[in-house]
């Protein structure tokens, strides 16, 4: 594999319980115009960098339940796995300037948002 | 917003036409063990690092059609965008030790595999 940079860019952070996607202090207001097209009412998958997790775990209790066995993380939606990107499928509520004010969501104040994207009827790529 | 490191480690590559989730040749063993419990017939979210997109795009004319006006690239499914993040629908076709062949899905060979989810019916939440 050829050495590349993965590095992501936070593009913003939620704020809880405000269920409001704010920009970032500093990339916020450079990509502000990729929001331009999002509708009150659209449907959207929010992708965060779950920034609390643990990324050396392979293995968990999937819903955190000690009597469900043992599942390797990438067959549950555990937070704690190499790469901690949540996805998030909400609804837009209202839109003030570059704030999306978004929900249901449930995460962490504060939690970085690494892409937006709509929601797909048939949602079979990128 | 305090400092992090927000840098993915891929967990294996896309091999196409084949279709096929490979370990990648470093990471690919490590977390190998996450897979544990993904059966044939599962529906996935795969998350892919879209390594050839563009970074630097924040308008795109959606579906590549140019009669169409430029809209921001969060409102679309463009792989341009700064987080060059792909989400990707499947079904588990078969599954032979570490490798998932996975379909359908539409994306470059060698691309980048960083997370696998399962499809959860009200995918709310991470």
């Amino acid at each position: 594999m050829r050495e590349t940079d993965y590095s992501l860019s936070p593009i913003g952070l939620l704020h809880s319980p405000l269920k409001e996607l704010g920009e970032a202090p500093n990339q916020g207001r450079a990509v502000a115009a990729g929001l331009e097209g999002i509708a009150v009412g659209d449907e959207l998958i929010v992708i965060t960098w779950l920034h609390q997790a643990q990324r050396d775990i392979l293995k968990t209790h999937p819903r955190n339940d000690e009597t469900v066995p043992l599942a390797g993380v990438f067959a549950t939606r555990s937070p704690d796995r190499p790469n901690p990107l949540g996805l998030h499928q909400v609804t837009v509520l209202s839109i003030d300037g570059k704030r999306l004010h978004v929900g249901p969501i449930e995460a962490i104040d504060g939690t970085p948002v690494v892409d937006i994207k709509p929601v797909l009827l048939q949602s079979a790529n990128a």
